[in-house]
């Protein structure tokens, strides 16, 4: 009775492109899920949608069915969004109408008691016998921007990028993809895994670790079912791609809350910590912290070294920065005699003479000095990694409230140089983070230039060090990897 | 020789509210500061402006004095920013004139080295025969919204509050203002101390201190030159008003760039740390928590314990909250039955039937039901915080990007219940603080109503969880003293 859907590339292609979906609780009543994933699917998929609801004839000005074996095609994708008591029954007609996969919205099942328990075991009992795998229960959905595919409820648009995402929580992925957007950070699958009654976390890895469109890879936990696996998997994907992963549930309430959220046991704190360390997994203690993390590894190269130059336009800003970073390991690089004399071409008498190099109130709006310093500072042995707290992105792309915008000639040639530098940095392998004005979490008012441009912008020197402090961690856990292997 | 501008109420008026201004050093070349300076005047200010420059006879527009002493009227406030070597003359001409009080903008003096520290020595001694105190030099200038004045260079709007500010950093000083701004924090007096030739911070703390507008005292602080002075007005201030510091320059990189900054000795950071505590004085570690703090002291009242109550719109939030708030020492409080009852009669069956209250996917825009579970939960009396998931402010302020707007009569009930709940728990001394949605650092485009309501938002739980533990540290900090002076 088993199907070719059960396991493997169909699988994942069913789920994550589906050709047709049938949604099964398809509701006029704004506010419910029913209404919203039939929105999405209307407005933002170019998917065939069935919907499905017995008592309601039409849903959304669309003809209903009755069931999905009335639909009169194959079907790739079942969402099912209807009470848990009901499910059992939808999932049989799932199995008899051979549906490739399917996603129970739903919630009411184990991570409501006992009760909701046995209800679940049900459910998990029908699919396996008919060789149905599905997503949830109680989850918010999934999506795929590549393949421009969403059940998802909120309506903000998540822009495509190398990031795939599984979050045990739909409100905290929708958080981390909104942060990483905002920094011109995309993402290509996402999925809120709920209970994982069939499909598990471990399941994901799998997955995004072999998927060619994924880059990285980013987690949200509260608890794995299968620890030994995740870490086996995600110590062989590390050598290939990043894993970052934020897990909560370390305090006592916590704990309490994430049983009653999905079901999942936290376990002990340090011992995730310590298996995280050696599969060389990044570990992101805040919502934050994943994008900015994000940001570093998709926007710029690992570092080689913590010899950081920093370029300013004041020096209290020097000073904060230089202290969140010497306090993450880094230390300010010595100039060479080179580098102290190119400033000292380059820029007024009362400059800082050393690291930070401080332009002192001078204008950085379209100024070319500060372009040129810039790549003075990167071109020094001494420096594996450049900071400038002036913005670095398109001209237009960070313009912060209040500033003028200079001349298009003069942004232009500013912009020119910029990219040059930029790729000149790749070269060389040393990254270069900016901190300056965030356009926060509008991703619709910004260019689509910020998902392809390679310019990694942090919103503060704190945030920006922890970033390049998990990007060294990552590059000398490679390194030693590497050596091993050798 | 001694004038009564040498200290007193006076001095602070002629500084913060002067009637006019002389502009020595005002410039038509854009980015220079005689031109930044000049733009804020004429644009922001209603004060006479006398532009003096002695090699162009016309600048903006204006004509300008060729010295203070060529100006027909008693002058308040010379802004000087001339280069460093021509300062001692130009102070020389101001104390001939009566100048009542000035602030030099010019850098180039201790901070750079012996040279400039002889030239600073000179102009301090000049100032001092002369009866002037004045700001700086090397400083980007002061402002005082409650007066609209302002001689900052940057043109970002600043919206007037019940804060006061010192930073011995002008772009540290204006991104904590707008970062405060962004989160409905406003601003009264404002300085960047610069080098502190004449007025010290502690000057400003004791100017603040005694300032009827003045309800809340921050700084940003590299070095103190009278720590114990600072430490005893704290002391005695704190007891009326918090103070919030945030101290940089406790790492060596960072004490040399502080060096050739300000010239201002940073000294060991654990001293600081104790002397702080003792003198009640709340320590934020980055620039966002200042702007957390200042959010919650200026909106909020102060908790009474450490027992909080959570609402939250999907269960991982939930997680990620009290895992953030139990490590800062919270507790979550258990419900009472009776508050159990009530909310068993408001939500779905499959809500978590604990703390944190998770609506688990209600639709929340506009819903009266989220208004009715705020309020149970704060009416519980083992409840002394109220953290809610769901962003509170008045309908429009905040709404997230791509979602709908509700219908106008259901956000009117919305926020008159909203009101209510506020002006309650203001009542019971329980203060709410919510996380969502922050529009960005962009001032101008928020409505006036974000600097005059008392919804403390913050843009994540973990910044929400740290600003309230300083207010819970500040309140027993004041049960303490109080006792103890019983």
């Amino acid at each position: 009775m088993n199907n070719n859907n059960q396991s493997g590339d169909g699988l994942w292609q069913y789920l994550f492109s589906p050709r047709n979906v049938a949604m099964v609780g398809a509701s006029d009543v704004p506010g419910s899920w029913g209404f919203n994933i039939m929105r999405t699917l209307l407005h933002a998929n170019t998917r065939k949608t069935y919907p499905v609801n017995p008592s309601h004839p039409v849903v959304m000005g669309m003809n209903t069915f009755k069931s999905v074996l009335d639909i009169p095609d194959e079907l790739d994708l079942a969402v099912i969004a209807v009470p848990a008591a009901r499910v059992p029954q939808v999932m049989r007609d799932c199995v008899q109408k051979r549906v490739k996969s399917a996603i129970v919205i739903s919630g009411g099942f184990s991570e409501t008691g006992e009760e909701g328990k046995q209800l679940e075991k049900e459910v998990i009992e029908i699919a396996r016998q008919g060789g149905i795998r599905f997503i949830g229960p109680n989850t918010m959905g999934h999506s795929n921007a590549h393949a421009r595919f969403s059940i998802l409820g909120f309506t903000g648009k998540v822009f495509a990028g190398p990031v795939s995402f599984a979050a045990q929580s739909g409100n905290m992925g929708s958080r981390i993809m909104q942060l990483g957007n905002a920094q011109g950070v995309g993402f290509s699958k996402f999925v809120c895994t709920g209970n994982e009654a069939s499909i598990r976390l471990e399941d994901y890895l799998e997955f995004y670790s072999n998927d060619e469109d994924t880059k990285v890879i980013t987690f949200y936990i509260e608890g794995l079912r299968e620890a030994r696996r995740f870490l086996k998997l995600a110590k062989e994907t590390t050598r290939r791609k990043p894993i970052v992963v934020m897990k909560s549930g370390s305090t006592k309430g916590a704990q309490a809350a994430a049983r009653s959220h999905t079901g999942a046991m936290a376990g002990s704190d340090e011992v995730y910590t310590a298996a995280f360390r050696q599969a060389g997994v990044i570990r992101a203690e805040t919502e934050d912290e994943v994008a900015d993390v994000l940001t570093g590894l998709v926007k710029q190269p690992l570092p080689r070294g913590n010899r950081i130059g920093i370029l300013t336009m004041g020096g209290g800003y020097g000073v904060v920065t230089s202290e969140a970073m010497e306090k993450d390991g880094f230390q300010l690089a010595k100039l060479s005699q080179k580098t102290l004399n190119k400033l000292d071409s380059l820029l007024p008498a009362r400059w800082s003479h050393g690291n930070p190099v401080d332009l002192a109130g001078m204008d950085t709006m379209g100024d070319d000095t500060v372009m040129q310093c810039l790549e003075a500072i990167l071109e020094d042995n001494g420096v594996d990694a450049m900071i400038s707290l002036i913005g670095l992105a398109k001209s237009g792309q960070m313009m912060p409230p209040g500033l003028r915008a200079p001349d298009k000639d003069v942004t232009e040639a500013r912009d020119n140089r910029l990219m040059e530098i930029s790729k000149r940095a790749m070269q060389m392998g040393k990254p270069i983070l900016s901190v300056g004005h965030i356009p926060a979490l509008m991703p619709e008012k910004q260019s689509e230039d910020r998902f392809s441009d390679n310019f990694a912008l942090f919103s503060g020197p704190q945030r920006m060090s922890r970033a390049l402090r998990h990007m060294l961690w990552y590059r000398r856990y490679l390194n030693e990897v590497n050596s091993v292997q050798d």
